[in-house]
């Protein structure tokens, strides 16, 4: 486990590192592929030496897959993980919450730079998915299918003539594909134009989601925005149709912050700079309330109302500022709330003043 | 009127410098003696000539005033100054607001140290005050009487063998003194231990008034302690009373801040350091926010739970925060609540970062 120590402690994520393209407000990008192999029960009706067989064909094919990549990838076993490292994979959205629930033969495969990870396991025996920064979900898909292709011509994977990919759970039938992207909408939320979106979404086919996915609340006004259906669509007609529904929010957030600039410049501007002091001099910060501040920040930033902080501080709070990194940092699990968020607050300075936590 | 320019402009002063003994706790200490010329009206019921000539009496013994306090006065015409630059006297604490009220025949003479002022045609024909930074009352005590001394042995008092000093309102009869002191009692304030100090003062013959006297707000958590009683006391007698009041009041404002030092100095801490980060950053800020921000960072500062602001800062901003001497300060006095706001924001940067606001 030493060589991927830095899985755990690092806050600094290749695909949300602020490149890439509109990465003012596009955070990142993500594809993510579903796929079983045929003959094998769907992980959640299949027994544990038939979850054991799976996580052996997936292994089987990993060196095809790193060639594939160009990189080699990690292997995380999940019943070596301690509570707290599991939930920071979760934090850096390299797993989900599915795939702790019941560890036993479950497994991810990270790419080395991070950028690709593969469930094991999970609701489907594969979840391929692959991120980078900015909007462009164009690299990624063409990175995922890459090793789905190198996976496909080694082991069998369920696909019908009709219905495409076979998946445990019906939404994912099809094309077993999800795009999202992660946007930094406080011009929207600040103009309470955000609820406009967000009603308008389904009747595009898309969910509109908080930091954390489905179920969790928005803070720091980051939302995840993905394709809902899956079943007769082209894999490039779902992207398309995202990325298009993303330009158009894209350019109401422009709007929005062009409204804010006019309107109310000098308000913000205070309101940006007070967010600043405090996420410099607090003692103890809440996790919402830290990334509350850091957007205000970041838009402070983006509107060069500002240019006291780094821009990208604000994509290496949302992983450093979270409740499970600071406890796994601090290499205590039973933290309490309080000993958390004067954690959070030294890191939160250290971030801000540009120098790196374990540098301290 | 070029030689009291600073008079104005200048946030210094040096009765408020955070100097003399528990400057941590008394801000100041202040002697005024009331005094009425015989014969003539008290100035409410004196028509014009008979202001002008108690302004012309008062004028004629500065000469020997001078001498006796060994330094210049200026001498202040109210009919001369703008409505401001009256104001901004009263915030300095070196005029009354009944002293403005009608200008005509009004004046003040200041020391150049400012220790000491004399009100002419205030409530009474002359007002003698001396104010000393930190706890102090017998060397103000001592300055007024000098100069009480030298003014009745050139000009006819008005003064009763039964009665005492002659004056106004009933309340001043007798030595017409009032000693007073500014004490900065968040440690009380923060314990909810306040009360009981107010509630137990009547009893004890002393007042308790916000910072600007009868009838303001607490801002800033300062308070003003004076004698109510002027009559059937010698005036060292009613100075002792009030001392001793006040090391009471110190002592209990020690204890209460040992407590917070038990028992939330954590909190206190965050609170201390979220004042400062505000102040430090913000574009807007209102009066009473300042002196709220301000006294918990003074607070943090004598508590040593912070040392990037100096002590005095406190005191300076009690004078450069205020509206009056703002808009002075802008040349104009009818400058929006928003940018006086704008322009508080601005001196209290200034003030924190240790630099003169006029260098700017």
């Amino acid at each position: 486990m030493m060589s991927v120590k830095e899985l755990f402690d690092d806050y600094h994520l290749s695909w949300l590192d602020n490149s890439g393209d509109e990465s003012d407000i596009v955070l990142s990008s993500r594809i993510r592929l579903a796929r079983n192999f045929r003959q094998i029960p769907f992980p959640n009706r299949a027994d544990f030496s038939q979850l054991a067989e799976v996580r052996e064909m997936a292994t089987s094919v990993l060196g095809e897959v790193e060639t594939a990549a160009g990189e080699a990838f990690d292997q995380v076993s999940l019943e070596q993980l301690t509570d707290p490292e599991k939930k920071v994979l979760i934090e850096k959205h390299l797993i989900s919450q599915n795939l702790i629930r019941n560890p036993q033969y479950r497994s991810v495969f990270v790419s080395q730079s991070r950028h690709c990870s593969i469930m094991v396991n999970e609701e489907d025996h594969l979840r391929i998915q692959c991120m980078v920064s900015g909007f462009n979900l164009e690299t990624p898909y063409a990175m995922a299918s890459k090793l789905d292709d190198v996976i496909e011509s080694k082991l069998d994977i369920a696909f019908d003539e009709k219905m495409g990919y076979l998946t445990s759970c019906p939404t994912n039938l099809g094309t077993g594909l999800r795009a999202s992207v992660m946007l930094h909408l406080p011009g929207l939320v600040f103009t309470r134009n955000i609820g406009g979106i967000i009603n308008v979404s389904p009747q595009l086919g898309l969910a509109v989601r908080g930091l954390y996915g489905e179920g969790t609340d928005v803070i720091g006004n980051i939302f995840q925005i993905s394709n809902q259906l899956t079943l007769g669509f082209t894999e490039t007609g779902l992207i398309e149709n995202l990325t298009s529904a993303v330009r158009e929010i894209i350019a109401h957030e422009r709007r929005a912050r062009k409204a804010l600039q006019l309107y109310t410049k000098e308000r913000l501007e205070d309101e940006v700079w007070r967010a600043f002091g405090i996420l410099k001099y607090a003692r103890f910060l809440s996790d919402t309330e830290v990334l509350a501040l850091a957007s205000k920040v970041r838009l402070g930033i983006d509107m060069q109302l500002i240019d006291e902080a780094a821009p990208e501080c604000f994509n290496e709070l949302l992983v450093a500022s979270q409740t499970n990194y600071l406890q796994n940092m601090a290499g205590n699990e039973n933290l309490s709330n309080n000993e958390v968020d004067r954690k959070r607050a030294e890191i939160v300075r250290c971030i801000l003043s540009g120098k790196s936590a374990r540098e301290e």
